[in-house]
């Protein structure tokens, strides 16, 4: 086929392609062991309650989850997001909460309401891959702040307070809870001094938080967006992006923000040309869902399952490569982030790992520029610990 | 509450609020009549078999239904719309054929692969609303061809040949069939000759059809698409956006596209990094639908019931205007298109038809540009036939 002279717009130009969707490919290999997805665990989905749920709406509530729906979300979806928000100590009301096509479209959402090209995001070093991916359709300019122990070293912000305010970020992005890819969380400490400083410097910060209720033992810190709530004028530059693709099911799509009342404004202007509403059905089978209550119980069972597999894969990999592997410190979320201390570089690395039918995704591919060559990231959700296992002896012949 | 010193894109600002979102909250005063939306009759949405394929799905194959998908679209569904797709002639391949979150996502995406600020889309005058919302995310320029008896008046893009490559039009947007606001068709002459223009020139032609389905007696002419695939080069610049909304249900936010290949890879980026995928679960419950055979039956019922009440209205606005009405010729959709021949203008009409409780869309807000204000749409598909006469004699005490 010859090419076509196909004028793509700019922006779709600069849209990247990862090669991590091909490396995904790989996965649907049985004979591979996948470390490298970011995919929940399957056999905990709820899904006798989820079918309940659907058969509930689709008796009781038929209209409203198979119609038109308003854009912001549907009541009853809002209503449950609002109590689950309350138990993290997030205030929202039903002109500041809007339910997104997944946490994903949030993103896409916030950046295009701030971001003229070339203007700049801070993101963290290493951040997220798929936000990068959001971003990258506005071209904007990146920032990147280092993580160390603590999650997000915002104090290295301070260096962009003397910039005239135009020249100033107009997004700043975090994960705050079990990073992905990092693993690790924010401190508290840096919780509240990234509030102070967003309200003082005003600098929209987006807090994304899909991983917060997938820990062990005791929750992580207070979100971010309910410390800015008892800030003076702070919550006017905070918002807060969550899902329940990791907790129940990403085939719903089901995403939501909070975010201050004016952005909220425009981001359902921006939402409304983009894709009308969310699923009104998925809508409505996950308030059905949240409202049964079953939802903490399942977490209880994930939890624990997913503490097993983190230990499992983390005692594999020290076991195996002992002082030539560092690993985040984490206690929660899906992935263990880690550093090959050797100088080994981890993208010949995965050459070889495919010919041993293992699996991960070099890290380089979650930095906006200078990627760490010796970086990786493995998932430890979505294989059993036996193949967790497996996968690390297969990456000891790799190397 | 201050204003914040919110920096908003241009973008973002220059996505115009539309004042039919507030209008629409008039209907859900029940004692309002509406003629403004463009919901299908829920009355007519088959639960049972919504119901069923829900259950099914959450049975056999739960795990791909709650699970993430490629951001292409789940195989099973694909194949069930490339049948669909295949009973109106059109080819389509796993590569040239994208799942989109409603087909409104697909009119997002299509400007976002093309257009730059300041470039031009041709649309029709009258257009789809919310297409123009949609583009208007691009801030792109307009340029408008009229819509006569025989649909849009092509011929008017001859205007444009002579301009220098780089200032021709990169997309035109033309809904072929019972157009929204229009109700009218694209000829079947017309439809061939915009594509071999759209060949000849090289600018993309995207064919919106949502309504194709919702005709009396016989079938609309041949899809642009499918003629473009029979004219050498033409299926590269010609592509095909639809969905289940109208015919089935809205709230599965389940749309199509058929694109050129080179095109279709640029807008499965995009897409992912606007929303990952569509909704798994509905996906799976639309292609367990479709397998089931069961639409074609429905769709009977569907364009009887439609039949009657567009003729209702008709009659109920030619008994009750006469001559001070013209309305356009139509035989299926969901909305009449009319225009006030004695300079009636439907801004301040519409201000006393919400006094007299009965709410119908101004014609304006369908243009790009230059709007008619005699003109309003009427939707008739969402009211009882007695209802719809209602409307109209609360129409006539407005005037």
């Amino acid at each position: 086929m010859p090419p076509m002279n196909y004028r793509f717009s700019t922006r779709a130009l600069s849209a990247k392609s990862s090669d991590v969707r091909d490396l995904l490919l790989h996965a649907q290999n049985p004979d591979i062991i996948s470390l490298a997805g970011g995919l929940p665990a399957a056999e905990f989905f709820d899904v006798d309650g989820i079918r309940n749920a659907a058969a509930s709406v689709l008796k009781h509530s038929s209209t409203s989850a198979l119609q038109y729906g308003m854009t912001e979300g549907q009541p009853r979806l809002k209503a449950a997001l609002k109590k689950h928000l309350a138990s993290k100590g997030i205030r929202a009301s039903d002109s500041t909460l809007i339910v997104t096509t997944g946490s994903q479209q949030g993103l896409d959402l916030i950046a295009r309401a701030f971001i003229n090209e070339g203007e700049t995001i801070v993101v963290e070093r290493p951040t997220y891959l798929a936000a990068l991916q959001a971003f990258n359709l506005c071209a904007p300019n990146y920032v990147s702040i280092n993580i160390d122990d603590q999650g997000g070293c915002v104090h290295e912000l301070q260096s962009l307070e003397n910039l005239p305010h135009e020249q100033k970020p107009k997004l700043i992005y975090v994960v705050t809870n079990f990073a992905n890819p990092s693993g690790v969380s924010m401190s508290l400490e840096r919780r509240r001094w990234l509030a102070q400083w967003a309200v003082k410097n005003e600098v929209f910060v987006l807090e994304d938080d899909p991983y917060g209720d997938l820990y062990d033992g005791s929750a992580p810190p207070t979100p971010l967006a309910a410390i800015a709530q008892s800030i003076p004028g702070a919550s006017d530059w905070c918002g807060y992006a969550s899902s329940l693709s990791k907790c129940l099911a990403p085939g719903l799509r089901i995403g939501w923000m909070v975010l201050p009342e004016a952005l909220a404004r425009i981001v359902v202007r921006l939402k409304q040309a983009m894709d009308l509403h969310t699923s009104t059905l998925t809508q409505e089978i996950a308030a059905t869902y949240l409202e049964s209550g079953a939802m903490d119980d399942r977490l209880v069972l994930i939890r624990n399952a997913y503490k097993l597999r983190r230990q499992t894969l983390t005692e594999a990999l020290s076991k195996t490569f002992g002082s030539r592997i560092s690993i985040s410190p984490s206690t929660g979320g899906m992935f263990i982030w880690g550093r090959f201390t050797d100088g080994t570089q981890t993208r010949p690395l995965l050459a070889k790992a495919i010919e041993e039918k293992v699996i991960f995704v070099p890290g380089d591919v979650f930095y906006a520029s200078d990627p760490d060559q010796s970086s990786l990231r493995l998932n430890f959700t979505s294989a059993s610990p036996e193949r967790l296992i497996e996968g690390v002896r297969r990456l000891a012949m790799a190397m």
